[in-house]
């Protein structure tokens, strides 16, 4: 499917793109705290949006734990004919933060519409990727069909650990509304050249912060330096401590019960690429830099679905500014996150995690860990899924080369609880591209994208019979 | 020397403490290009208060390779009789970045006195200490006294290389108004509970920024985890591959040439503790921790004096805010800086450590050194020197304890230089405390080091007679 200049002017002048830009102006940086208010006035705005499609829509505002930062959770209804298979549709309307700020070409909360593709933080993960459903979701509706039940979940706490729904769905009255057969998230990858791709696997995930400290103050490096200790230096090396030269992961326990890919899992994640060399090249062409990450005797195919990480995902201590400052820092703190893969037991590897870091710890210096957030397992889902099937049928109409199978590396925390909470057959299948630059400065969504997750919407929910 | 709470208040009714109140606050934070105005503000408050006491004073902008920051230096000349000796008094009125803003318990550019203190950044380093001084050098005037020149250089970047004033050396005609007997320095500390000491030894310095960049963006940690280069990771490594697990320096040439403490130096260096036991006490009494770091088999007093070190200033990279961002960092640079001992090439330590970094600098990555500034050597003063028995004199006068002898692990990288250009015996007694804090939040400098200092003054001027 391509776009012409026509198509691409008529999407410009519809409501969708409207609507689209609307709510990606938003600010809705669910992980901090003065950004709430965003989150709910975004949240507001979806509930109407689903209103005014016939949906009985609602925020709920988690309780318990969550209640400190309560980002709203919402959730919306349409009824289809009675007898219906009910359908669960999941999306976030929280973006991640949009820092480095100064390497964005335009605002990160102004959407600017260049070359076909729309530039904002949150364009595709996943305001873009779940409101070009919703516009599918629209069409549908408008044509007559009552073929589903529609149950529409979007949370605003995705990016740092779906709190306030992870608290929710301890409420077994809340649990219960989630019933349905049919689990749909768009919020994944398609494959090179935008194949359609089913994602058949997820990994786990975990963040927390680890902080160290040593002197009572930030010392002079002169009148110090050589006696007292340093906690830049400590954190580095604690840090290089996680893992080996060769790449592999060097904490005790972590690994414990980590599963082998299966032949066909193996197989049929090596698709996408010929030969290892291709992949390879694929990646650095991606990048711009080797791939040279992760335990580098192990194919890159399965470094990506079927491993799991330890990454630092931010590390902070002492001066940072122009020219110098000669201290010796008092402090450090250090981002960290794991992808787990199934078999792993996410409490036991954060355990074992704390566990190094302490055993660890260089003399004189403390560890600790402040925050963290979230403990989702890994999701392998059945390749020989029912669901599958009818996907696969109507991802072959969309684009005839068929739909490839993914183990995708990132992580969607919720979705494993909201599988096993709902009872569905989950099915995952997103419009992302590597060139949409999620997470990192200039995210983008092209017009392409957003008419290919729209059209899918239509078509999957039409298959959708007993 | 105790004060009483008559000398307290009088000391802040008086012109002195007004004045420094009003130096203090000058935000003159020398490395940063946004403070030059403050700077030449600064400056040109230090000018007018010089004339007002006699001297004939100028400010002078640096030219080449500094003119692109050009913060003034201050030269003042206030001649005594005929044939007199000459003094070159040189301090700095530059102060160290204040951040962490949030841990000043009162705004860092506000003096702020309590219990004796005044509480500022510079309040010490070096704005007290000279102001102290210059406040006996118009005493020393208003007594009518005339047994010396007195030349006094004043600059605004000692804590960020005095690039200023470096290029102000290399003019032939600034050079010959330096020429002098004797070099008054008042920027080092006394020993314990105040009893005097005289540097004989302060090492060098070198501070530069060191840069590594992987990917081409920050990428997802899902996405690209197990596969992308991860900068941070790298930086930690880099970083940890310059000690040995023994606190040693790991980088090869780097101590090349090292002179060993004659066993002189190393019995008055250790005098101000009987044992090591006490030593340790001391400094973990000081800096709220154990003395664990360089290398820990030797001496506390050999580790502080005559070690040379390479300290991490600063690391950062990646996320660094509230809850969590899960991203691979693209990129991650670090503040070093390191101390140089007597026998060691500045020139040649800051080879071997860029020759190291580029070795050991991971796959996948690459290394830059987008900031360096200053080199200076170590400088030792001959303990027998005829200058150090005039200054034991007024010292004992002061104290009956008499001076100690340090060789202090700060350095004053343009005091050697100086010491060269002027041809001056070098002379370098000061007033700091560990309690002080320079360098770090809530900085401060009490009423007794101030009187101290000015006393000081007051006395070796006297006493500098041929």
């Amino acid at each position: 499917m391509e776009i012409t200049n026509e198509q691409m002017q008529e999407w410009l002048n519809c409501g969708d793109s409207k609507e689209y830009f609307e709510l990606l102006k938003f600010v809705t940086v669910g992980a901090e705290a003065s950004r709430l208010r965003d989150c709910v006035q975004c949240a507001t705005w979806l509930k109407k949006w689903l209103r005014e499609i016939g949906a009985e829509a609602e925020l709920i505002s988690p309780a318990g734990k969550a209640a400190s930062h309560p980002v709203p959770v919402l959730f919306a209804e349409i009824k289809g004919e009675e007898g219906s298979p009910t359908v669960l549709f999941y999306g976030h309307y929280d973006v991640q933060p949009a820092d480095p700020v100064d390497k964005w070409e335009t605002p990160p909360f102004e959407p600017s519409f260049r070359d076909g593709r729309v530039y904002c933080r949150g364009a595709q993960d996943d305001k873009g990727q779940f409101f070009a459903f919703l516009c599918g979701v629209r069409e549908y509706l408008k044509s007559g069909k009552k073929n589903v039940n529609l149950k529409i979940l979007l949370e605003g706490q995705e990016e740092s650990g779906s709190t306030g729904l992870f608290s929710l769905l301890e409420e077994s009255s809340f649990r219960r509304r989630l019933a349905s057969d049919v689990l749909l998230v768009c919020d994944t990858s398609a494959a090179a050249d935008l194949r359609p791709a089913i994602v058949a696997g997820i990994r786990g995930v975990n963040h927390f912060t680890v902080k160290l400290t040593a002197a009572s103050r930030d010392l002079h490096s002169g009148e110090y330096g050589g006696v007292a200790p340093n906690a830049a230096q400590g954190m580095c090396e604690l840090l290089s401590s996680l893992h080996a030269p060769d790449g592999s992961i060097a904490v005790e326990g972590f690994l414990d019960g980590v599963e082998e890919p299966s032949a066909e899992e193996m197989e049929k994640s090596s698709a996408a690429f010929e030969t290892e060399e291709d992949a390879r090249k694929a990646v650095e062409k991606d990048i711009g830099a080797p791939p040279s990450g992760g335990e580098r005797i192990k194919t890159i195919a399965r470094r990506l679905g079927f491993e799991p990480t330890v990454e630092i995902n931010g590390v902070h201590s002492g001066y940072g500014g122009p020219g110098s400052k000669t201290v010796i820092p008092c402090e450090a703190i250090a981002k960290i996150s794991t992808r787990l893969v199934p078999g792993q037991n996410p409490r036991r590897t954060f355990d074992a995690l704390k566990e190094h870091f302490q055993k660890h710890c260089p003399e004189g210096m403390e560890v600790s860990f402040p925050e963290d957030s979230g403990l989702s397992s890994a999701m392998k889902l059945p390749v020989s899924s029912p669901i599958f099937a009818v996907a696969e049928e109507a991802l072959t109409e969309m684009d005839s080369r068929g739909p490839i199978y993914q183990w995708s590396g990132a992580s969607i925390p919720v979705v494993s609880a909201l599988k096993e909470t709902s009872g569905a057959a989950a099915l995952l299948v997103g419009w992302g591209q590597p060139c949409d630059c999620i997470h990192s400065p200039n995210e983008s969504f092209s017009v392409r994208q957003f008419l290919l997750a729209k059209e899918w919407a239509k078509r999957i929910l039409e298959k959708l019979q007993y």
